[in-house]
């Protein structure tokens, strides 16, 4: 049986271009760019190349703007906690959405519950778009930072991350966004909006995991969270992780090169898996905002279905996709950007969502609509009918 | 020109073993861990095995006492931040040694100035010994933690940490050791000694970069320094770097089967190179304790001469080395472990550190002990003669 995979949310595959370029790094230019003499002296360049690689993909005007890190995690909180750690005094307050990813959410909940700051949790519709009035009365002068998120990774809502980022400079506050599901999917471009801080990691984008970068605005004064080496320019310490480093500026080149011609493609299928899945099963409903989406998601809530058992059973058709729930000790919770969006209960527990790759092909979307209406069917039967 | 590499203290070449171990993870066994479907489960078990190819090398008793990191750095920080999260009250001290690595020793100096902790930094001798009897007048009911490295990355000097840690614990002191230049260049044995935490790093033992680990004994309680996901069982939020921790995993499977052949084979290449040098060499003296050193360090001050100028002719010969000293802004400023050691301020800058591995031979030894006498003789005359 030949596997579908369609959780490119989650992680994507390493492109062999990726991988190809990562390779010399491990047992050729192995050598720490710290150091002195050559073999340090060429690893350094190759961290050099891949910065100014990871610049021009998020239009970053220097690629001293760029930190790289170990993944979406670290950038997200290194912005955080850094721009909260150079913030003027005054300004103790912080304004997320309601829908951000727990590296950024439970995070900021922490800062309020231990250092005492003001936390604003900006609500969201049943389409998954930020409450504006809500926002703009969030901000005032005691506004520390912002951190809104550039694409939803259960819904792939975009937000309109260019204006909020202007609000939240008349407020006099920093912007930061977690990119992390936006970058290689869309054009960020973060000079001409204005973005302070943005977070991106490599394994969303065909880079492998462990790597990721924040970009930080020159001028944007950023407190380190590490302490050790003076690495990335005393911002982030530690040896620098020259293979997935390279990784990430390659996965970055290649996305630059291909964004642009993959991007309507991968829209189109996933409109017809979408439409697909609407004509054929009933009681189902798209999550989102079908007008502000990145194109290579989908998340459908199917009623009467737990989306657990969806995921287990098309695991069994070779079919990978994510469920948008926690399991936690047996129960299973509808995740908090469902209930954000208020849901109702039946179709709350029943959300699967789909998220394509530039890998993804029309055949394999074939499958999955052939598949996917036969499993909610066996699933719901399951549960209406009474056992033999 | 073919080049010496005898910098493993700075970083080593990826093992070719390794590097294949690695490669699947990129473009086959890429999902993520916490996917419920296949190929979810085939990563998350790629984990686990290589937690148990770690746990087996450092001799803990349980694979869950491992927890993945990014590296050394954080490794050290994860500890020592972790454990005095979870300090009880009335414990505010830390025990250092005055030679531990910048990850290390430049947190606990900012913990001191940001926390108000009481830092006790542990002076060395001549030879980089621990000065016992400060060691035991700093312990006492207010130690929250001790921190000594198992062994020194200039010198190699390797100190009495089972020792140290049953001290540690006769005082109700947590025990951590920085054990980044031990791992896989001599048997740890955290299980029968009495070890609390200890930090690795991979591209120290022909891991990549961007990979660590922490031990954590099972009972010692540790304040996650991560929000997120709750990856590592809530120890360190974040998508696992499978590709790393892999590698990390095959490296240390490598090491556990090497380290017994390889060790007498690498400190007799080292004996040769250190005794070769200095019946070569006038004016040149071994750093650190001859009595107790890992098997690939040797570090040489050099009278009359500065290590940094020592580097770059090497390096033109085609030998990697490293100097103990850092150079910052044009001046070249002992490093803070020579300066500890009390080293006379003409052999002080002139401090050239060779690290081996297990894949240097003797044929490299030659060549640099051809090449050394020479350049040193070089730069000496360069120094004392005035120029034509
Ligand atoms: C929106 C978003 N932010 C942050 C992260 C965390 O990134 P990482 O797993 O690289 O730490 C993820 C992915 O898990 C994500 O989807
Ligand atoms: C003793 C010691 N501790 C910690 C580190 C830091 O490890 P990493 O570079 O993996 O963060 C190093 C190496 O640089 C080291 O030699």
């Amino acid at each position: 049986m030949t596997s579908v995979y369609l959780d490119n949310n989650a992680t994507t595959r390493v492109d062999i271009r990726v991988a190809e370029a990562m390779l010399p790094t491990l047992t050729e230019v192995f050598g720490n760019p710290s150091s002195l003499h050559a073999f340090g002296a060429v690893a350094k360049a190759a961290v050099a190349a891949a910065r100014e690689d990871v610049r021009a993909l998020i239009g970053a005007a220097h690629a001293d703007e760029i930190v790289f890190t170990s993944g979406g995690t670290e950038s997200d909180a290194l912005a955080i906690l850094g721009a909260l750690g150079s913030a003027t005094s005054g300004r103790t307050e912080i304004v997320i959405s309601v829908v951000e990813h727990p590296a950024v959410r439970r995070l900021c909940q922490s800062l309020q519950k231990t250092r005492g700051l003001v936390l604003h949790e900006i609500p969201v519709d049943g389409h998954g778009r930020l409450d504006r009035a809500a926002y703009a009365a969030a901000l005032s002068a005691r506004t520390a930072l912002v951190s809104i998120m550039w694409a939803n990774n259960e819904t792939g809502t975009v937000f309109p991350v260019a204006d909020l980022a202007a609000a939240a400079k008349t407020a006099g506050a920093l912007f930061h966004t977690d990119a992390v599901q936006a970058v290689g999917r869309l054009p960020v471009g973060v000079a001409e909006r204005m973005i302070d801080l943005l977070s991106l990691s490599g394994h969303k984008l065909h880079a492998p995991k462990g790597v990721g970068a924040l970009y930080v605005r020159r001028g944007v004064r950023l407190a380190a969270q590490t302490s050790g080496g003076s690495q990335e320019r005393g911002r982030r310490a530690g040896t620098e992780n020259v293979p997935g480093i390279v990784a990430l500026g390659a996965a970055c080149a290649l996305a630059a090169e291909r964004i642009a011609s993959d991007t309507p493609r991968i829209a189109a299928l996933r409109d017809t898996l979408e439409t697909g899945l609407l004509a054929r099963v009933a009681g189902a409903r798209v999550l989102g905002d079908s007008e502000s989406r990145v194109a290579n998601t989908t998340s459908i809530a199917f009623a009467a279905v737990e989306s657990e058992a969806v995921v287990r059973l098309l695991d069994r058709h070779g079919i990978a996709v994510s469920s948008g729930s926690a399991c936690a000790a047996g129960s299973v919770e509808p995740s908090h950007v469902v209930r954000a969006m208020g849901v109702p209960e039946d179709f709350a527990r029943g959300v699967v969502r789909f998220s394509l790759s530039r890998e993804t092909t029309a055949a394999e979307i074939d499958r999955v609509l052939a598949v996917v209406p036969a499993v909610i069917g066996e699933l719901r039967a399951d549960r209406f009918e009474p056992a033999a």
